[in-house]
């Protein structure tokens, strides 16, 4: 853990982040872990801080996820959400946002269906702002979950063998963690059916594979995306079942691998599409520890963008008056 | 107050409990009724626990009650709300609980359309699961504060005639009193159109009146159900002025008890239907110190499944720091 | 700051209210600004309160608006919306009321569709009442924030000359406004369409100005109403572009004054129709700052209601422990 790094107002992706900047998150993280494992899982870390939860996009899981990182550090919370109707009775989102200013918030999360919503927000306000998912574009923090997961059952994220399974052309999961995990140095590639790989993803250094086989005979962790259902609907795949046939993670699949695959999924799983539920109770499954390590990276996240100091974070984890 | 009670991880129903602990919830109640009354309305018992409520169909009423409850012994709480759509994205409810548990969660209240569902969750999560209401089956905390208002107003539960009037054949909360009065020696009974009495109710240790002049002549507590309003479109009833000219609860029938009959009702209260608002304001109605006891009973069940002792409850509700 | 003011229980408008109560209100509210402008924003004035935001209608920002207010005064809060559905099951407000009262809360915080509804409460029940907009009736913090935001600006109320522009007939603003401001000695006018303008409005101390030129012509303050935009289906305006044509703040417009106007919105704004962008954010808004004021106003108000002191606002601000 270098002690110069430094971090700007706000985390609206990894793409502009340096690997210092990765690493040091990853590393706070790891203190933050032991809090939600405690009786009483609360620091006064952001007590007396105003934290708006702004969700345009429903996502009980992330919302959930970010509230409970908010709470255990003592926060004030504020959920908005926007499911299905406008927020502010048809405001624009800078008006919502000065607005929360206004009211004087120290941090906004975020979730928007467009791209670059976050980054405009951020631009616009001087509160914190953290990407909890903008469109097609980015979506940090499980990135940075997912990195945290690979690191803590791998050993490390250098040189690993990271594929990437699914719907890559519309996943803001899969560019965080294209993004992140290159940075840091692991070989990432990516697998799908053509019409769901973007044109020219390579430049993203990453390499691509057409058939699943492939990716499970060269990979040692897969990352398989949720196939969005209306994918379908849209005609990029012709049916759940072809697309099962083809790309779903089956134990089957699994076992021609040369070696144990650790198996990701950002959640919630559709089971029986691309992922057989062999799979994601087995052995091999990391999920349920990604969402735990969700709650310590949205923690190290909102510690470290209030001014929390990376080497004190170990020293923050033990505070408990409040 | 015996030293040697113990509590399970979950409160899924009372037809599982033993005499022993179902007196010791309600002994427990009592000192926390008090918290209620104070200026400030707060006691740091569960302290850093977080809890979820898990609400499939809505419920304000019982939501708000658990949330004040939680508040007020200084947890930590989240909610999350189904009603119409899909949770998280279409999970299924134990992708959702492990998601929770995941997340490093102590409890979940939950209320769910599906018979079961309480139980099904508690199988299969470690942290404690508290029936807010599963379908048909049980509403276990409502059944308790009944049970605690008859007891503060009659002075006991043991020998006392309580008769449910209404629909007995889809009401968890029917279901929740019988087990649990009839646990604590009460003589109860039913009472309602024969198309709302579920078959061999009587192994259940009721009787069945078929007129409610009957169950009026024989009863000291009446606990009149909520008809819900769609059971007239499926036919069980023909008509909702049908319904309270034979089973709507007024004074001029209570008139001709042979005594003062305690009217109980668990809300929302659909007036001059199962009962007319002379009767639910009138002086014989605990409807509202049903709704304070309401508070009280999911204080000392959250406090018991916590792992609070018994004995200690009268202490514990005096500390104040936080 | 006089020492002999007293509160009611309930603020359910400005109309009976004292213009000592008011200024009171107004100067409370002077050291709660300074609390939001804190790193920790948090004072312990409210802990172990119980407050019930009750929206019967969507208002992210006044909702937002009360529950930082009630976080920073450290109480306990509980949302209720009811936003297109009954609330609790259909039941009426008064069954609502009194079970959330029998739940031992300690105020409540009322938006309902129908005017009148917060003093229906108010009446009905021991918690205090604050009406956060009913009806067409009031909107009393937003008369209190829109009249602490002149006061800072022009150094005080009495003689200044403040025009109401927009739907008059339809705006609780524009009430607690006149209320208000008259009351306070400022010279108040109205200016809108005449379909929007209700008779005999001359009563309440105020003149009428059909051209918004005349206005201008004539004010020190604007305050610009947002336009509902189902007005115009109902037929009260032919359109938003005339509207816009005839009534629209423009710098334009503005030029012409032979002053600067300080220019207020309640928000959300419709920027283009009532008012123009350049003059939203422009140097003579004050449209942020309102909704600053509007947490200090709310705390003020809880503050008074709960029963504090005027005279020590000032110390209570200062206490920081909990």
């Amino acid at each position: 853990m270098t002690k110069t790094v430094e971090f700007g107002k706000d985390l609206t992706g990894l793409e502009g982040l340096s690997v210092d900047q990765i690493s040091t998150i990853l590393d706070v993280a790891e203190p933050f872990k032991e809090i939600s494992e405690r009786p009483i899982k609360k620091v006064p870390v952001l007590r007396g801080k105003t934290i708006v939860n702004l969700f345009y996009e429903p996502s009980t899981r992330t919302r959930v996820s970010f509230e409970f990182a908010e709470k255990r550090l003592s926060a004030d919370t504020v959920n908005i959400s926007g499911s299905g109707s406008s927020i502010v009775k048809g405001e624009s989102l800078v008006d919502t946002a000065r607005n929360l200013e206004a009211m004087r918030i120290d941090m906004v999360v975020i979730r928007h269906g467009s791209s670059g919503a976050a980054r405009f927000l951020a631009d616009r306000i001087p509160s914190n702002v953290i990407n909890a998912g903008d469109g097609q574009h980015e979506h940090p923090t499980q990135g940075l979950l997912d990195m945290l997961t690979i690191r803590d059952h791998m050993g490390g994220i250098e040189g690993r063998r990271v594929c990437i399974v699914g719907d890559i052309l519309h996943s803001r999961v899969a560019r965080s963690n294209i993004y992140g995990l290159t940075k840091l140095g692991a070989d990432v590639a990516v697998c799908g059916p053509p019409t769901l790989i973007p044109h020219g993803i390579e430049e993203l250094g990453v390499q691509v594979f057409k058939r699943v086989e492939e990716a499970i005979e060269w990979a040692e962790v897969l990352n398989v995306l949720r196939l969005q259902l209306e994918r379908m609907k849209a005609g990029y795949i012709p049916s759940l079942r072809e697309y099962n046939r083809f790309f779903g993670i089956s134990v089957a699949r699994l076992e021609k691998a040369p070696r144990d695959i650790l198996i990701l999924h950002p959640g919630p799983m559709n089971r029986g599409v691309e992922i057989d539920s062999h799979v994601a109770d087995g052995p091999h499954s990391v999920i349920l520890r990604q969402v735990t390590n969700g709650v310590a990276i949205r923690m190290a996240v909102l510690y470290l963008l209030a001014g929390g100091s990376p080497e004190r974070a170990e020293a923050a984890k033990m505070e408990n008056r409040s």
